[in-house]
């Protein structure tokens, strides 16, 4: 007999370091050639966040940052670079919370996350460059998928992923910040349980934990593998977008 | 060429419903066999909480339940039954936030969760029995783990997975509370990026990972699939067990 079911998570080798303007299906394309892969309808591509930011040219040079004097003050309370506070500033609806290294703030998509999800890490020349995130996750996710649907006729759900840390949780876990092409959200109320009783848990958080599965290949400490496909899961039953996971203000009890 | 790197999640079929008293071990090999796979070196199993607290006979009748005062008040603020708020105090060291139909508390384990994971969900007559948390899930993991290398000679990883809200997003995520034979905590620090420059997210939730990856297989509604084997996960690095994702009181900006 079969198992009652499998996924399997791919990491595509071969995509090259990308810079401003490469196009994301380009380099799918030779990723794909390389590791001797093919899209098939129903898969998932995970797009490493970092890659989406590079190709939109989203990196910043340190030295063209003029930071405000809130910038400073909160540099001088966080033990950050004000030109960098500056940049989270300017990516971030509030400040959530700060203290020494930290600095959590709710992102202008809504994202509540330590700054603004502005890094250093795995870019070039990383200590006179940020890379922000993406302008609109969502929209780059459902303009890779288009671009995917025309040059191969299949559909393929795209997300991309980021890792951020939790409250009340040690360590980083992959999450979603954009979608396109399944619910980020699924909503299971309603739905009877194993016997028959409503389910108490009602929505589940499933673009998060495809980012998740998919930052398992990933891994983070540079190895370099921007793009993995997610193969196996059940056909999704509606377009989303990463938005459905954020929890609005008011309806948060941490906030 | 080959991928990057791969992961495949197995869910096994044929695991029958659990009653107090099974032995796991049994379980898996009556799985393992209905699924028509074997364990192999490197393997995770990932088991639902649900069916470790069934075997371990966590089920507990509300009618053989008193409410405290406390309970009586808490349950009414929330609207509970005053019952099972008793049930979630008597696992709960701490009372984090309450609202209406919401009751979030630290886990005498630890862990920040709603209910203190006491679930009427999946459980037969759901209406007049609860289910709580494995009394030490790590200690589980171990144990299983165990009796694994001693029936089968192989070296498996064990994870405990459950179903979390999360601050700040929207919808539940599978995460591990219990662990053995891997790391929880996957620590990076000091490790180079892509660039040289030191990585500053330092540390990955990597049991929590594999506990979102399991429970996209799992599913949430009456699937019924409670056993996941994570297959092509890199050697682990050291033993570890779930309490190292839980972040202490006094480390965390958000109690």
């Amino acid at each position: 007999m079969e198992p009652a079911g499998s996924i399997s998570l791919l990491a595509l080798a071969g995509v090259p370091l990308v810079q401003r303007g490469d196009d994301l299906v380009d380099l799918l394309a030779a990723a794909l050639r390389t590791s001797g892969q093919a899209l098939r309808h129903g898969d998932v591509l995970v797009v490493a966040q970092k890659i989406v930011s590079k190709s939109e040219g989203r990196r910043v040079r340190l030295a063209d940052v003029v930071p405000s004097p809130r910038a400073i003050e909160l540099a001088s309370l966080t033990g950050k670079d004000a030109r960098l506070v500056e940049l989270v500033l300017s990516e971030s609806s509030e400040v959530v919370r700060h203290a020494r290294d930290v600095l959590i703030v709710e992102h202008r998509l809504g994202f509540v996350m330590a700054n603004a999800g502005v890094d250093q890490s795995n870019i070039e020349d990383g200590d006179q460059w940020a890379l922000l995130l993406p302008v609109d996750p969502d929209e780059s996710c459902r303009r890779l998928r288009a671009c995917i649907q025309e040059r191969w006729d299949v559909d393929v759900a795209v997300v991309i992923n980021d890792s951020h840390g939790r409250a009340f949780r040690n360590g980083v876990v992959g999450v979603s910040i954009g979608a396109a092409g399944l619910p980020a959200l699924l909503d299971l109320r309603g739905e009877p349980d194993l016997f028959g009783r409503q389910l108490r848990i009602t929505q589940v958080g499933h673009a998060d934990e495809i980012a998740a599965a998919a930052s398992l290949v990933m891994g983070q400490a540079g190895d370099g593998v921007p793009m993995v496909l997610c193969r196996g899961l059940r056909p999704p039953s509606r377009d989303g977008s990463a938005r459905e996971l954020v929890r609005r203000k008011q309806m948060d009890l941490f906030r």
